[in-house]
């Protein structure tokens, strides 16, 4: 896991460096001053700690790509890009998630509403601030985009792959919500998969994979699907991975209750298999509990138990395991220059480790 | 007024018809088959009719900077990316302000309630996917923007341009949402002004000419400030018409009921005059039907009756006419090319005219 901690050791500081003083001269410049103090409130939310997984994905595709000079310096702003675009979407994902809270701060639209004197959820005040102020980030987003001193092919082709990031995670999105909101037990059986699959496979690891990748250039097809081969089967695990976390995770380890899943209701690739595992008394007792919109300790414990008994946290662990060995087996295929075989095999292992989890 | 309209009349199809096919070759190559009757949806929302005044500013700026061979082909795909992002900021104007229609359709949100069978102002359900969607249509202008055969300055600073242009919009939406939700009247009183500034003069006009001029090229900083000169005064006279007409138009000419403003109680030019210029009883009568929650039609009468016996309709008409001269004193700065001087001259007659408005 080294490769990968070290690179992350050495990026993050770059990463925030450059969002934080990218923000400075947007609060130095600002075109009229009632913007500076939303500037401030916009760098501090976008520079919370986090694991800064894609921009670090997207960093090390681009340097274990790049033959001759790299420049880091370039790079190092689109990350900074990638990472904005990840703060608009939470913006976003907390209000309609209807949370109040963000990596370890309040979110967004709680930030606007104490400014305003308003209640945080209406969009007609501060809610609404938030969303046009997510737009304000997006927007600095493309502003790095096209600051970067890179050549026209790397440019069109780094838009064009943001451009689908942004899509495809917003479509994994549109679906999750048709799901949680009435659609649910009705929609297609691999419902679950495609979301994993648009908001974390795609999302998370390739998408990155493929900005960094086309930043380093040449356009190469065959290398564009030995990505895809490698990134899928890792995105999926890492989202099984979040949805045992999120259901038989230490808080130390994932610093947010280990019940909120099951309180929230998200219907995860766990649960689906959960479902199908029960039999049908199982399946009713388990279902009254999930559907009902108010959760108590002892019905989130009923159902820790009962997913137990089904077996299907093993067969869940199974899955990670196998995607696990799907993505190992195809790095070796990626045509990486040999310093960046490391910081790869280490963000496997971090995914491959289901440490912090007991049943 | 001829240049302006015959030069709509020419690219109006053709920018429709870029978005057009566009969305059609989206469903055809959907990732997935749900997102189809989506992709339709966004199509046709963002097809209905409409003046296009943005996208085709953008066009007549390119068409009269460009010396030499033009390639309006590659213009109008970047035309039809401002219009997209048009269509994004209008789904989110629509569920900020509780509107439910939006050019003689529903608004994006009431359409993916009816799909879903959903309360369309639900931040979970339909809104939230209204709001998502919204995300996708401005991943599509991005799409657009990457896909131009443009070179890589033009295309820089192309995206530059496009990313101020939004986030400025944005910043004067925030400020009005920031107005319209308790700061009211508290605000400093060139709010109103600011919120034109940013949410019009910047973003209708001066913004679409930029986005032009620096597609055609060569940078020049002299030649940027002659653009704001010219379409500062303009884009606010646009603003001020459209305040005129939302409360003295009729019908016929604006598509809308004429007492909207009114009844919304939207704090424009007109209104602030109008404040400024009453009595303490008439301020009193006049603040009392414009700040209640309810509004009555005898209300609205009374309302625009005050406003006329204030003689702000005057005042405000006198200002408009007023930033029409200074634009069109700025006009002959331009180093346009000869052919567009009348596409210019018909924008700001068909700007200057105050046809259907009746006091």
């Amino acid at each position: 896991m080294d490769g990968f901690l070290n690179f992350s050791k050495e990026y993050i500081p770059l990463i925030d460096g450059c969002i934080s003083s990218f923000y400075k001269s947007k609060v130095k410049n600002a075109a009229f001053p009632f913007m500076k103090h939303y500037y401030r409130d916009l760098a501090a939310y976008s520079s919370r700690p986090g694991k800064r997984v894609r921009p670090l994905v997207m960093l090390a595709s681009y340097s274990g790509y790049k033959k001759g000079k790299s420049d880091m310096e370039e790079a190092v702003k689109l990350a900074a890009a990638v990472e904005l675009m990840h703060s608009f979407l939470l913006v976003q994902d907390d209000i309609i998630d209807r949370s109040e809270s963000r990596r370890g701060g309040s979110a967004l639209h709680v930030m606007a509403g104490e400014r305003m004197g308003r209640p945080p959820f209406d969009m007609s005040s501060a809610a609404g601030v938030a969303v046009v102020l997510a737009d304000v980030i997006f927007s600095n987003a493309l502003e790095l985009v096209a600051s970067a001193e890179i050549c026209n092919r790397a440019r069109r082709r780094f838009l064009s792959v943001f451009a689908s990031t942004y899509e495809m995670t917003a479509w994994g999105q549109v679906l999750d919500i048709e799901m949680s909101s009435g659609g649910g037990l009705d929609s297609p059986k691999d419902t679950p998969f495609t979301i994993s699959k648009l908001k974390t496979a795609y999302y998370t690891i390739m998408y990155p994979l493929l900005m960094g990748r086309v930043l380093a250039g040449p356009d190469d097809a065959a290398e564009e699907e030995a990505i895809r081969a490698f990134a899928i089967p890792l995105g999926m695990a890492f989202q099984i991975r979040d949805d045992l976390l999120g259901v038989f995770g230490a808080e130390t380890e994932t610093g947010k209750p280990s019940d909120s899943d099951l309180a929230e209701g998200k219907m995860t690739l766990l649960i689906q298999n959960a479902i199908d595992a029960f039999d049908s008394r199982g399946k009713e007792a388990f279902l009254k509990l999930f559907l009902s919109p108010r959760k108590t300790e002892a019905g989130v414990k009923k159902m820790r138990r009962l997913i137990i008994e089904s077996g299907a946290h093993e067969k869940t662990a199974a899955e990670h395991d196998r995607l696990i060995e799907e993505a190992a087996a195809a790095l070796p295929s990626l045509s990486l220059l040999k310093k960046a075989v490391p910081v790869f095999q280490g963000l496997v292992g971090a995914v491959a480790s289901l440490k912090g989890i007991s049943y």
